[in-house]
This record gives structure tokens, C-alpha cells and sequence, in this order.
């Protein structure tokens, strides 16, 4: 997906929720803006998001010399996340078509924002998305291709969330690969949150070698380039990996919720839709 | 009030909006974020935001010749909020406290947007006011101030509103000078909006020399200021107003909804609240 006109203020304000986040020196905080907004001119309007906001995160850790500002919320993510981890078995355990269930947890994962506070109805948001209707629901060939796949490329998104794959992939019962972050972006997962997830107890961890928020694959590593030009079924999870692969081919299913006005649009549903999207 | 950090990449969400209403040229409207993002860097911090916000605004003129980009909204506004006065009038009749009732009527026109559809439930949203409580409420106080002033500068915000700003004059029953822009900024109201309104039959519109989005006084022509510091009662309408007036001196009273994050904790009160705001 390429960049569009409302990106570019959304740039600037990502800057500053991670600035605020890395540090508490607000004149540190309007260098970084005041930085940001000077590159925004050469940001490219044909790259991927992910692209851009990957140059802008790295000019935070270069201001504020913090290298993971989203570390202690990423750790706290996943805790707050394992603890919900036997309720949401039951949900599974206790639903009619389990599979589908588990689907709609790992969209729910993505839903929550475990950037933010945790003051708000969690369970009431968990519950909300296991009755919504899919804007788009491709779950037939969902199925289908699973059926056949012997193996899963499942391309992880935020810590935390990483919870919530871990069931969907134990619903699965094929062998999955589970792909995170090189380095350390906003909240996105890497290898330490995916394990910290017990990710590591069902799947097998690998890195896409992307270092921004999206598997944009001229960014990712050659063992994983290789991996997704073979994979038989690709799971890519929220707004990022949809940003950096939907323009690609092969046999992807994108699950998230559309969060911003421009990936709904792009997608042809509206802010706050759930989507099941397989290949056309 | 100053410039906050949050205000920067909301200063380049204005330019994005402004910019779709003046030109439908994707190119022109990158352009202007491109030169709109360069000028960021400049803004003095100790300046309250609408004195900002003209610069952009003229950037946007500038940029795409056009000198009045929300002549069509504001003509749109007036049209529409002319249409709901008589039954505004008789909500105003039939209340117990007429003089309350117009009150919570001008932060209604304040409150809808009118630069926005109206596809949505206006007379819910009036309703909505009517009954909301106030999070600063020196009514008493205003009524004071009313009593003993023989005259009342009312400084408007924005086209349509300002027929609901009538209601209110009417209501006073004492002689008002209206105050509008000099020169078309966004969709606050000039002198033809206001006439446009009614308000030439209740009050003495006066240009208060601002071309920006709130009335600063250092912006402000010399006849303004000089009926602004003698004034016994000001009313001042909107976000805007209250951003270039908060830190001035005077019996002056602010009617607004909070409608952002930053106004809202410059005040300390929580988005979306009500206010009628005295001198302490």
C-alpha cells in the first residue's frame, strides 16, 4: 500500500506519542518533531507506511538515545495478556467452531491497544469482536487452504497480541512459523516478546530481518523472502503487515481490524471493521 | 494560551483538511503539507496557537489562489442554522430560564460542527446541550456582570453559529457590537456571515482587524481594542477566541465546548465538556 496524503500528519503525531514514550524532556520531544517534519518531504509517496515510520522511529532513538522506548509497555502487554490466557481458552474450548473463535481472538488482540492504558473494559472489547461481523470474511477458503497447508508462515504484530496468535495457532494443529521484528519498533513484537508469550511452546520463532512496523519484504531477510515466496498459507496480522504485503501475491490472509480511515478505505470497509481477507 | 507539542501535528491535520476543501490537486495539497511541515520548525512555542494557525492558512491561499476555501460551507451553515431558528426561539420560550437556554444554544452552534456534514442528528445534539451539565458554570456571575453592563462586546467564532449567537443577543436584551474576522479564515464568521445571520438587526457588527482564528489582541485594529479594554462584559465564543483571549484581562466570559485534548486540560476540564467560563 502506498503512502497517503493523510499519513503524513499521522507521522508527525506518531512522533510525538513515541517521543513522549521514550522521553520526558519536552525540548528533546520538539527537536524530534521539528526533525520529523523536515523529512517528511522526502518521504515517498509510492513506499508503504511502515517504510517511512521506520526512518522516523530511528531518528527517536537517535534523539533521545533510547533504543526500545516501548520496552516496560511491551513487557506489561504480554503479562496483562498471559493473564487472560486461561479465560480465553475457555472461550475457545466452549464455542461451536472453535477455529473461528480463535480467529476472532487473534483479530481481537490486535484491537486492543496495549499502548494505552488498560483502564477499559478489556473483557467487554473481547466479547464485542467475538460477535461482530466480519466485513470481510473469506473463512471457506480459510479453511480450505489450511486444510491443505503443511505448514503456516504466520506473521506476528504488537506484543501482547502475541497471546493471542498463540491460540489461534494451537487451534491450528499444523506447524507454524512465527515471524517477528528484527529489532526493536514501537511495540511490535520481536523474538524476546514472542517467546515471552510462550510463542517458542507451539511454533517456531523466526526473524522477517524487517527493522520497521510491517514486513515490507525488500526490508526482510532472504530465509524469510525465501520462506514467504513458498509458504502453502501466510497469516499477516494488523494494519502493518497489511500496509507492507497487500500489494504482494501468494496465499495471504490479513487479519485485523481497520483501525485508521486510510487502511479502511484502501480495504473498502469502514474504522473499527474486522477482516478475515484471503487472496483473490 | 501557548502553543503545546500536541498542537504541532494538529497544525498539519489543519492544512491537510483546509487544503481538500480549497483544491481537489492532490499535488497542490502535497505541496502544501511539504511547505506547511518546513514552517513548523518556526512557530514560536509562546504563541497561542491561532496566530500559528493564520500563517497556514495564508500558505494555503498562497498555494492554491484560492482566498475563501470555505465560502460555500459557511453560506451552507448559515442556510441550515437559519432554518432551525424558529424552532430554536421556541426552545427559548418555553424553557423556565430563557436567558440559560440561549446560553446552552450558542455553545450549541458551537459545539456542531459546521464545517463537517450534517448528516447526523442535529436537533439530538441541541437536545444533547440543553440538558448537559456544565463543567465551569459562573452563571451567576454572568448575570451579574449582565445587570450592570451597558453594553456587551460578543466576539464570534465561527458562519452558522453566529445565528445561534443571535438567539443569545436577543436574550440579553442590551445593546451588543458583535465582533467578527477581518478577512475569511477557515469558517469563522466575517461581516457577511454575520449579516447573513440577522445579527445586523440585534447588534452593531464591528471587525475586530483579526485574520486569524481567534482574536489576539496584538492582531486586533485599535478601535477593537479600545472597546475591548473598556468593555464591562465580553463574551468571547469558541476554542479559537479563548486561545487568543485566555490570558488577557477583563470581564470577559468564555462560552465554548472543549473540543480538543489541549484545550480541554488548559481549562482541566474533559473533552467534549460544556463551559461558561468567568474572570476569577
Amino acid at each position: 500500500m502506498k503512502t497517503y496524503l493523510d499519513c503524513i500528519p499521522c507521522f508527525l503525531m506518531q512522533a510525538l506519542r513515541a517521543g513522549r514514550i521514550a522521553t520526558a524532556d519536552e525540548k528533546k520531544i520538539k527537536r524530534l518533531l521539528d526533525e520529523v517534519a523536515m523529512m517528511l518531504r522526502d518521504m515517498p509517496m509510492e513506499n508503504p507506511p511502515p517504510k517511512s515510520a521506520r526512518s522516523i522511529y530511528q531518528k527517536i532513538t537517535e534523539l533521545t538515545g533510547n533504543h526500545d522506548p516501548y520496552r516496560k509497555i511491551k513487557d506489561q502487554s504480554t503479562e496483562e495478556a498471559l493473564s487472560l490466557y486461561p479465560d480465553l481458552k475457555r472461550r475457545v474450548s466452549n464455542s461451536e467452531d472453535s477455529l473461528l473463535t480463535a480467529i476472532r481472538l487473534a483479530i481481537a488482540g490486535n484491537v486492543i491497544d496495549f499502548g494505552a492504558n488498560w483502564n477499559f473494559d478489556l473483557d467487554g472489547k473481547i466479547t464485542e469482536i467475538c460477535v461482530k461481523d466480519f466485513a470481510i470474511f473469506d473463512y471457506d477458503q480459510f479453511k480450505d487452504c489450511l486444510h491443505n497447508a503443511n505448514e503456516i508462515l504466520y506473521i506476528g504484530d504488537n506484543a501482547g497480541e502475541c497471546v493471542f496468535d498463540r491460540i489461534l495457532i494451537e487451534e491450528m494443529k499444523k506447524p507454524v512459523l512465527y515471524a517477528v521484528r528484527a529489532t526493536p519498533i514501537i511495540n511490535d513484537a520481536t523474538y524476546e516478546d514472542a517467546a515471552a508469550a510462550g510463542i517458542d511452546r507451539v511454533a517456531t520463532i523466526i526473524s522477517s530481518g524487517a527493522d520497521g512496523p510491517g514486513a515490507i519484504l525488500e526490508t526482510c531477510n532472504s530465509e524469510f523472502i525465501d520462506i514467504f515466496k513458498k509458504a502453502e498459507l501466510i497469516i499477516s496480522k494488523g494494519q502493518g503487515n497489511y500496509e507492507a504485503l497487500s500489494g504482494e501475491k501468494g496465499r495471504i490472509f490479513f487479519l485485523l481490524v481497520a483501525k485508521c480511515r486510510v487502511i479502511a478505505s484502501h480495504i473498502g470497509v469502514k474504522v473499527g471493521d474486522i477482516i478475515l481477507k484471503g487472496p483473490q
